[in-house]
């Protein structure tokens, strides 16, 4: 049995993010895989973008509160030692996004929390079946405790 | 972070446990953690014992279905370096018994297949969110294909 080679780590800039990321990285490290990074902006106004396009991170950007979610995670994936090409923000929703990419870039784990909006509270929403049950890869929930 | 102690595979005796129960058995190697195994018997006649008993592996059953449950249990255990104290065959509902174990044996990870009768198809049926999003652990989903 192989080892996991590509992680994808599902941040959401909660609070609960630090111990999220800490256990992909651990992971990571422990099986010597790539760590990657996805951020998905459900909850800031769209700009003039096709739906879902990936917004590259060297782009200069008129909305401050983009740039506000640019720079957290710049400073998450710098903190993590992932690398720039390694790193995604896109529009759109949250589990289809995940998904899409972990195909993409060949991912054989995603890791996520079970809390936030991008976390498992979410995922069982509507679609979640669709998206948990159909996706091409393994999950890891990582609990999270509400307090 | 501390790598996982215990491990807790559920397995159903699907077709698709094997490899579900490789990488349980490699995370375990990875972490050097003790791996646990639960089967919980959900489609076979109860005998006269208070739902949700726990059924002890050497006690003698007269029903050839239960026997056969147990001899399938036994031969991966073995086949997993499982020792005999950490196999548990359960009457229930699967979602429950594995949940109410994992916070008794103070497991940190379960590992389950994303199909069969325990896999997430199930898990993620009408209780599902109470189990995975309340479960006191991670969860990690296997990836089955259905060919």
């Amino acid at each position: 049995m192989n080892n996991y080679q590509n992680i994808l780590l599902a941040i959401d800039f909660s609070d609960y993010d630090h111990y999220v990321a800490q256990r992909a990285k651990h992971l990571s490290d422990q099986f010597n895989a790539h760590l990657h990074i996805i951020h998905v902006l459900d909850n800031i106004p769209m700009p003039d973008t096709p739906y879902g396009t990936v917004i590259p991170l060297n782009e200069d950007s008129s909305y401050d509160l983009l740039e506000a979610e640019k720079n957290k995670l710049i400073q998450i994936s710098d903190q993590l030692d992932i690398a720039p090409t390694r790193r995604w923000m896109v529009w759109g929703e949250p589990q289809q996004e995940i998904t899409q990419l972990a195909v993409q870039e060949q991912i054989d784990l995603i890791v996520v929390g079970s809390h936030g909006r991008h976390g498992l509270a979410v995922l069982l929403g509507s679609t979640a079946k669709e998206v948990l049950y159909h996706a091409e890869c393994d999950v890891l929930t990582v609990h999270l405790r509400d307090n």
